[in-house]
C-alpha cells in the first residue's frame, strides 16, 4: 500500500522544476452512466468498481496556475477563497503532493462554466483541470493514464474528466492504484444527449463523501452493488457500441436508481429526492408510457439529468426547463487542451 | 410439492359439514416491522424470508359466514360486490377451498373498521377473519397454526392476522408450506404505539404483488434482501424483549426502507412515494435529530406509519395527524375472538 506522496514520486518523480510561468487547461465535466459508489480505498480513492460516464464537451472547468509569494491564492469563479474554507483547503492539500519545495506556493484561478448547483460534479472537473495546468506548467508531459491517476487521488471521478466522450474507469487491483486509471472509449455517438435539469441549487444536506462512507458501513443492500454494476457495465458497452439508447438509457436510468435505493437502505438513512426529484421522474415515466425514450441519471443530490437522443430534443424542451447537451458536438471551434499520445 | 387443494385435504379433511346456521370472527390488522416482501412460491404464497408483525388491536376486519343458494354473494362494508370484481373473484376462488360440494354457495358479509385507504393491508386481516369464520361455521376447531397456513394461502401476510400482539411467520423450507405459519411472540410492551397517517387515499398505481414480482424478477439489490431480514429479525427480537423503542424503530425504519430501496432498484422502477410520503419522512427524521424517539416504517405503497413508544404521543399528535393505536390495550371490552388451545 502506497500513500498519495508514493504515488506522485513514482509518476513525475524529481521533476518539480517550474517550467513556465503559467500553466493553463480545460477538463469537461462528466456523467457516470454507471456511477462509482463506494471507495476500496480511502487514501488513494481506489473504487470498489469499475465506472463508465460521458464528458460534457466544452462544460466543465478552466484552471491557471502560477507560483505565488507567500501563500497559496485560490481563486473560484473570480472571488479569492479564504484557505479555510474547504474547497480551498481540499486544493491546498492536492497541491501539497507537488511543491518544488515546502516554500513553493501556488496561485490557482479556477472557473467553472457549469452551474456549481446544477449537480454536475464540479470536483471532478476541477481536479482535472488543476492536474491539466500542473502538468502544463511543471511540462512533465505525462500521459493521460498517468494523469487520470493524479487526478483520482483529487477526487475520485475526477479521473474520468481528462478525456472526452464515453469514458471508462478501472477499478484495477493493486493497492498501489497504479491501474486504476480512466482511459476512452474512443466510440462516436453524435445523437447522443444529455439534459440538465436544476431542481435545487441548494446545499446538500450530507455530502457525496459522507453518504458513500455511510451506505458502505450500514447498508446490507450494497453488498449486492458489485454485481449490479457488472451487469450493467457490460450492457453499457454493448449499448454504446450499437447506439441503442433503450439499452443505455435502461441501463443508466437502473444504476442511478440502485445507488440511491443503498443509500435510501443505509443508516442513518439518506434521502437526496425533493419533491420536485419526484415529480420529475413521474413525468418522465409517463413520457416513456407514451412511447419517448428518455431516461434519467442522477448523481448524489436532488437533480435529475435526462438521457435521449437528438430527435426528440424538441419534445423534451416542450416539458422540461433544461439545457441540452451533446456530447459529441465538434470541438474544432472550442479552445480545448487537446493532446495526441 | 402441494397445490392448495392438497393443503386444504390435509388441514381440515372430510370435515365439510356445515355445522353452523352462521359463523362469525375478527381478525385484526397488521403492520410488519421486518416485512415479507418476495415469494418462493406463487401458489402457497411461501414467502422466500421470514417476517415480524404487530398486530393492531381492535382495529381489522369482521366477517359473517353463512350459506347461500343460487349464486355467491359478497358485501363489502355493506355493498355487494360483483363477482366479477377482483377482489370478490380473489374470495369466491379461496372459498373454492372449501365448499361441501361444488353446489354449496357462501354468502359472506365482511367489514372492516380501517380506513381501507390508510394503506392497512385489509387483505391481511381479511383472509384471516375468513378463516376463523369457516373455522366457526364449520365447526372445525382447528389450531392457530392451521388457521395460520389457511390464511396465508389467502394472503401472505393474512398468516400473521391471527393473533395479536407481536406475531413472527417462520418462513419454513418445506415445499408444502407445512412449518410455514405465524406465532404468537407471548410478549407484552403496553407502551408500543403505532400512529397511522393517510397521506393518499389513491388506488395505488401497481398493486404489491406486482412489485414484488418485478422485484424478485429484476432488482440486483433483491439478492441482499434475505442477509437484510436476517440481521433484522435477530435485532428486533432483541429490541421487543428489552422494549428498547431505539433499536426496535430503527431496524424497522431501515427494513421498511430497504424493501422500498429494492423496488426503485427493480425494472421498471416501483416508487409508490409521493411528495408528501418525502417530506413526512423529513419531518420524522427532523423530529429525532431533535431528540424525539420516532420511527416509521411503510408497506408497498405512500403511506407513512410512525413507531413510538406512550410517553410521546402527545408530542407526535402536535406535528401529525395522526390515529394512535395501542397495540397491547386490554381487550375486556372487546367482542374479540378468544380461543385458547
Amino acid at each position: 500500500m502506497w500513500n498519495k506522496h508514493q504515488v506522485v514520486e513514482h509518476i513525475i518523480g524529481k521533476q518539480r522544476e517550474q517550467a513556465k510561468a503559467k500553466g493553463k487547461a480545460f477538463a469537461p465535466s462528466n456523467i457516470a452512466l454507471c456511477k462509482y459508489w463506494g471507495k476500496r480505498d480511502a487514501e488513494l480513492n481506489l473504487p470498489v468498481t469499475s465506472s463508465l460516464s460521458v464528458s460534457l464537451h466544452h462544460l466543465g472547468t478552466v484552471t491557471e496556475i502560477m507560483r505565488a509569494t507567500e501563500k497559496d491564492h485560490i481563486v473560484l469563479n473570480g472571488i479569492e477563497l479564504d484557505e479555510h474554507e474547504p474547497f480551498a483547503k481540499r486544493l491546498i492539500t492536492f497541491l501539497d503532493l507537488y511543491r518544488p519545495h515546502p516554500e513553493f506556493k501556488f496561485k490557482v484561478n479556477t472557473s467553472n462554466n457549469i452551474p456549481t448547483a446544477a449537480g454536475l460534479a464540479s470536483s471532478a472537473s476541477g481536479f482535472a483541470a488543476m492536474v491539466l495546468a500542473l502538468d502544463d506548467f511543471f511540462a512533465w508531459n505525462l500521459s493521460l493514464q498517468d494523469l487520470s491517476i493524479l487526478a483520482r487521488m483529487g477526487s475520485g471521478s475526477a479521473a474520468r474528466s481528462l478525456m472526452n466522450g464515453f469514458v471508462l474507469w478501472q477499478a484495477g487491483s493493486r493497492s498501489d492504484g497504479m491501474d486504476s486509471f480512466a482511459k476512452s472509449l474512443d466510440i462516436e455517438w453524435p445523437e447522443f444527449r444529455i439534459g440538465v435539469l436544476t431542481l435545487s441549487d441548494l446545499e446538500k444536506s450530507k455530502s457525496s463523501r459522507q453518504a458513500m462512507t455511510e451506505t458502505i458501513n450500514t447498508s446490507i443492500l450494497y453488498k449486492s452493488w458489485p454485481a449490479q454494476v457488472s451487469r450493467d457495465l457490460d450492457r453499457l458497452l454493448t449499448a454504446i457500441q450499437n447506439k441503442d439508447i433503450q439499452l443505455c438509457g435502461e441501463t443508466a436510468e437502473q444504476n442511478a436508481l440502485s445507488m440511491h435505493a443503498t443509500m435510501i437502505a443505509s443508516w442513518p438513512p439518506t434521502l437526496y429526492w425533493l419533491a420536485e426529484t419526484v415529480s420529475t421522474l413521474n413525468r418522465v415515466w409517463e413520457m416513456r408510457k407514451q412511447g419517448i425514450p428518455v431516461y434519467i441519471t442522477m448523481d448524489a443530490g436532488p437533480n435529475v439529468k435526462l438521457i435521449f437522443e437528438k430527435n426528440i430534443s424538441t419534445k423534451i424542451q416542450n416539458v422540461f426547463k433544461c439545457e441540452i447537451i451533446a456530447p459529441f458536438a465538434s470541438f474544432s471551434n472550442l479552445n480545448f487542451h487537446k493532446r495526441e499520445r
